[in-house]
């Protein structure tokens, strides 16, 4: 490892990879799990991180941070708001599936252990209040609904969906989630918003 | 404790404390806890339970069975089921928030554990049968949904609901839930069939 490395980018680094090692192995994993994955020496860890309760508390903000700051480019680059959040919450491919056994780990910690609770509660409060405005903007000057409930029920589906999915990917194909949200949106007045993730294009000269 | 005890019977009770244990300081709580919890020595809960791994798979069992139970009940006492099965799953008293803080406990463990895993989708899959068949006894013969999917949704809103009420008590409230989910069964074109439960009436000869 180069000797001048910035220390935030080093300790974004290594829970980058943290990230990937609970969301397939649990809490359960230690920091040496992490140093290994990562392809480091466990001091290399235990440099950035005090020990492995401060890389779980930086790991699962990292998430939470990751997930909003992936909402705001995807609206900037033009999707609805509406839009760009449903969909960074549904676990619509490997991606998102990962991120959300990761939040599941984090929640059966968090039940019982305050300052993970805390994470929680902001994550819900922001992304309750994100909901809100975002419904009351699809609604336009037409609203017949009460956004601050009507953000909660859709967010609370949302969660729900995503703990199904995560027992159960077979069960939850993205045309059944994309579905299913889109009939919640109906219910409120709402055309469907949501599409199916198309796979790749084949590649180029491809003849397949 | 009597020397002539019914062993099924014994192991139910250990359970029954283990259950508490867990839900109030979650899947860290060990044997011993469960022991000093129900005023036992150690040895009485290992001669009922080989090691952790079976007393925690036994009382996940116990409660997702003890919860299918109820409804059942609740539904021979004239309840209908569809009202049986959205109460029980609502975390509107402590007994319920304090089930719900089991489930998502070993949710958190499940994710990375294949036979708490098949127990958790033993759950959903009797459940979601369960609600898709008491959404179609609700709907009688004006059937206008895919009572399958609607109970996909209405399944998700339960367990979401929950999950953000156990991080958030004071944000959820009894009459927020009811309101919610009566909402959504509004949507499905049924009448509000939740009712806020209410507090057991005063004392007879309370002049309070």
């Amino acid at each position: 490892m180069p000797k001048r490395v910035d220390h935030a980018e080093r300790r974004d680094a290594v829970a980058a990879v943290a990230e990937q090692v609970i969301a397939d192995r649990g809490l359960g994993a230690g920091l040496r799990d992490v140093a290994l994955a990562g392809g480091w020496s466990t001091s290399v860890v235990t440099h950035y991180f005090t020990d492995k309760r401060d890389l779980l508390e930086f790991t699962l903000r990292r998430t939470i941070e990751g997930a909003a700051a992936r909402i705001e480019t995807q609206v900037g680059a033009g999707r609805t708001r509406l839009a760009a959040i449903l969909e960074e919450n549904l676990p619509l491919d490997s991606r998102r599936r990962r991120q959300w056994r990761l939040f599941i780990a984090f929640w059966g910690r968090a039940v019982h252990d305050p300052t993970l609770a805390a994470h929680q509660r902001r994550r819900h409060a922001a992304f309750r209040s994100a909901l809100a405005e975002a419904l009351a903007e699809a609604w336009g000057a037409d609203v017949r609904h009460d956004a601050e409930r009507e953000a909660r029920r859709l967010f609370a589906l949302l969660d729900g969906l995503a703990v199904q999915a995560a027992f159960e990917p077979g069960e939850w194909s993205a045309d059944l989630q994309v579905d299913l949200v889109n009939r919640h949106l109906a219910g409120l007045g709402l055309s469907p918003i949501l599409e199916v993730p198309r796979p790749a294009p084949p590649a180029l000269g491809s003849h397949s």
